[in-house]
């Protein structure tokens, strides 16, 4: 196996659990949060500084690097590890996600035509296909390639993708080679418990080192993303590795552990910070607000940073404030912080079987005093 | 003294020399480059990474940064150093040539008189108000304010301008009270040598511990320069620190150390590279263009900075392509090495007394070459 996951302990309050990543490049300590390296980079900053925050897996996008530069400039490169400089570990999304966004697709069992976004060729997208992609660019995980349904659906669609991404899920199974890559599936089925159940089960039965939760975070909200979770995790082996993808907000990375979920990614930590949104133990403050004009205090009090250490929310500001991007770097750093953070005192507090009210009393710290501002001004 | 400069060796085949700038943050080796962090930030980078290229002092600019975010503000921070986390020196320019660039500006024995550029409100910088500014910043070496002319420049003009820079330089002496910080008086005089040589032994005669040049680097063109430097450095003071201003390429650099330049400073490495124009020993390259598009080698074969001990100019020329910051940063990385080890090379050259021969080596590998890529393509 390329990929090993090892179940450490389990919450008794919760569904919440550790674990641990076994992968060629190094383990990874589970939940873990994957920060978003979309293009062969986490925008505005360097892997060392990524590392910096704790973060050992990151996503990248095999959509984006086969329209830019190509997994052939990659491969040629030596992979992925090689061409951005990251020694740890990464995951390649499949490109069905972004496939199904475009404007004009087709879908057919042997895949999706659609149009690259720049050059306007017009190419298929095959479970095959998207499976020789990702082996060229080399990541420890690859991602099957799955049929995602808009938010909300109605039953028939969402039942015809959720069974086409099961064949495709078979169909990416055969066609993977290569012995240092894993493999994991994606639950579909929008918000129907029976799709969900039969995905789940059907996802299952592949017998992958990992299996994602997909279609979430599509604008559903947490409430109905911790309903779907409820009926679906249940059905999902323990021995395994559960991915929820795109998720998300400090709320709903907690509502997911709770759940059961080992792995998350998402855009939120790095877009946010690029636009001077920064997350703090009490709630997010916007730096670029004229409030933080002499704010002499680091962003986040309680956080030990390379951004938090070295500089007050007035240099941030000022910097947002005169267009120099490494305001953004600076803000990329904290926020991918936060996260690290955030993951690893969630690892802490499963370990010490109290993760339910760990989440509580960061939930209510973090909401309180960010409504308490509110209303102050 | 808050600032001292030792000449510790004399080049014995030009005009190049040796020295150190002892200042309350620490020696700097000269001849020197200082990369330029016009508003409290060298664009795209870190401290730590402008550091890591050898650079021990930096250029900020008192204009902008008393617009944005205010002298006031980075008082209360502490003063430059602690608002950007610059550990080592920095000089402030007095945003004279910012104001006489502006398009409408009047100017009085008194001052100048302009609108700042965003908020459009009338003031008066006089040669008082820019130390003030100065003093507020902190800076370990201020700059006086000095009239600036276009260039070319009608004799009277020059010679007005020159006369009143030297008044404007005694009245920043007299305004001048902050201990540790240093003050250099600026030599002006256009193209022409009677005005030089006036202007370089006046501002002499106020007997500070640095002296620039001013009024070149203003599209006059190499040998128009050489010619001015020519003429104007032997009525400089040897036991001073010489400042050219605004200076330059690889072979403008080259020029001004060999007529006795000791500090040096422009924006050409820092912007080249945001648009992705990289310095090799073997020329320029322009990481952009498609042929570097699968080119495993780093930026520099010979270079040992991060980026090309990281990265290949596939990898640039992909984060251009694909609009990734990070490229930016790459870039200006690398760009500041080759500047911070060209100055490295001048000083060892300077030390083993064959500084003409270096720079006959140097330019010879640096044009030869990039000529010849030109015919190849």
């Amino acid at each position: 196996m390329p990929l090993e996951f090892e179940l450490t302990k389990s919450d008794s309050g919760s569904g919440a659990r550790l674990g641990r990543l076994h992968t060629a490049r190094g383990e990874v300590e589970t939940p873990t949060f994957m920060p978003v390296g979309t293009q062969a980079a986490v925008k505005g900053v360097s892997p060392e500084q990524v590392e910096a925050t704790g973060a050992r897996i990151l996503l990248a996008n095999a959509y984006h690097l086969h329209l830019k530069p190509g997994a052939d400039i990659i491969a040629a490169a030596g992979g992925l590890h090689a061409f951005m400089g990251w020694p740890h570990a990464i995951i390649t999304d499949s490109g069905g996600y972004q496939v199904f966004s475009l404007p004009k697709h087709e879908v057919s069992e042997e895949g999706v035509r659609f149009r690259w976004e720049s050059q306007g060729e017009a190419v298929t997208l095959t479970p095959e296909s998207a499976l020789a992609i990702q082996q060229k660019l080399g990541a420890d995980v690859m991602m099957a390639f799955d049929e995602c349904v808009p938010f909300p659906c109605p039953y028939p669609q969402a039942r015809t993708a959720m069974e086409r991404t099961l064949r495709w899920a078979a169909r990416c199974k055969d066609a993977w080679t290569s012995p240092n890559q894993a493999l994991f599936g994606i639950v579909q089925g929008s918000t129907f418990e029976d799709l969900r159940r039969a995905s789940a089960e059907g996802t299952a039965a592949l017998d992958l080192p990992g299996i994602a939760v997909g279609g979430l975070s599509v604008g559903e909200g947490l409430e109905t993303m911790q309903e779907v979770l409820g009926y679906t995790m249940p059905h999902l082996p323990m021995d395994r590795a559960r991915y929820l993808m795109g998720v998300g907000l400090p709320e709903d990375i907690l509502a997911a552990v709770e759940a059961g979920v080992d792995m998350m990614d998402c855009i939120i930590p790095t877009k946010y910070a690029r636009n001077g949104t920064l997350f703090t133990q009490v709630g997010r403050i916007r730096v670029t607000n004229r409030e933080y004009r002499r704010d002499k205090f680091p962003p986040d009090t309680n956080c030990r940073c390379y951004t938090c250490t070295h500089y007050s929310r007035a240099y941030l500001h000022h910097l947002f404030d005169a267009d120099e991007i490494f305001g953004q770097t600076l803000a990329t750093i904290h926020n991918l912080a936060f996260y690290g953070t955030l993951m690893a005192d969630i690892r802490q507090a499963i370990q010490q079987d109290r993760f339910s009210v760990f989440k509580r009393d960061f939930l209510d710290k973090y909401s309180r005093e960010g409504k308490k501002r509110k209303v102050v001004g």
